[in-house]
């Protein structure tokens, strides 16, 4: 192994691949990348990931991996032990399905809320490397939709102990991550009558790979 | 393959679905849904798929699989042969990350302008089983994002044949799908300049998929 993870301490993206690396008990060797002083715009980083995006992965080969999901699948196919993206083809449907559901109604409703209200991100409310303005009203839709996204993923707890079933996956990955920067950059909190929800969570951040 | 496809004629996301099927010329049976007279909020089609999008695949033990790029998996796991996710670990990394800046900087640009424009899709600017308002102000900065869009993609296919390298994949196709979906409805065209993406598009929109 070795593969290189360039990621950020604060990125909630970053996260989601460490957790992955954490569960899988991989060894990877990781670089900081130091965004609150933009060092994602910099020459020796674009040569990396043109988009300026983190997280990154550096395969041995020299070709760079960025996207989460892109990263999550290169390391289930070179190290398939201790799955995370679903064992038979129908789990592997059904993990893509609700981490995806995850990401789209959760974790990129957190991002858009903070990328479009966050002073300090003014003109960046979309990552990557073309610049927008942010949409004030945008941050307010985003904020309703992870209102509703903690709603529906509490009733789904009530049917199965993890998001896409009986095993841990991405998709916890993804909505622990979403609630836990969800809490810290908006102050949403699990409902107190989201008790399906809340003991998912426990279950969940209690997991070593939590603190990755 | 006894599996079933449920679908839209006119939906964008039901023919990245079919021109997949098309491309590994599996016989898969199809059943219309009538977007026009909301059939995916009626109590059948809630059954198949409670968040009433398409498409969704309903596999021979009921299993239904939402969401395109769930659905694109497990046929790809089922039927291997005709790789549209890649062949190798690196490949499939590949594969996955282009294909999602084709869904996130292309596709998802034109379904969010749409949405948030169309009068006929007012209190509907995002799919689901939610209620969102429109923001014009999104459906602007939409436009500009695929602008940008087509500029990166351009630039992208004068180094490869293909959007994710030398073999077409499922990132052709929905950077396809998004090119035809943003002429069709935002009467968003190929620049004259962008002739790497013209030589592409035609030659990509020439496979007998494209007519899925």
């Amino acid at each position: 192994m070795t593969s290189t993870l360039y990621h950020a301490t604060g990125s909630p993206n970053s996260r989601r691949v460490r957790m992955f690396i954490a569960e899988k008990g991989l060894q990877v060797p990781m670089v900081p990348v130091d965004l609150g002083n933009k060092e994602q715009f910099s020459d020796a980083y674009k040569a990396i990931n043109p988009r300026s995006m983190v997280p990154t992965l550096v395969l041995t080969d020299g070709t760079s991996v960025a996207e989460v999901p892109a990263i999550w699948r290169y390391l289930e196919e070179a190290y398939p032990e201790q799955p995370l993206l679903g064992r038979t083809a129908t789990e592997k449907a059904l993990v893509a399905m609700w981490e995806r559901r995850a990401e789209l109604d959760g974790f990129a409703a957190v991002m858009e809320a903070v990328r479009n209200a966050v002073p300090g991100l003014a003109g960046r409310a979309l990552a990557g490397p073309h610049f927008y303005e942010q949409i004030p009203e945008l941050a307010e839709r985003s904020r309703l939709r992870l209102v509703n996204f903690y709603a529906d993923l509490n009733q789904r707890l009530l049917t199965t102990p993890f998001v896409a079933g009986e095993h841990f996956s991405v998709a916890d990955i993804t909505a622990l991550v979403t609630l836990d920067f969800g809490k810290a950059a908006l102050k949403m909190a699990i409902g107190e009558d989201q008790t399906a929800l809340q003991a998912w969570y426990e279950n969940v951040a209690a997991r070593p790979s939590a603190l990755a």
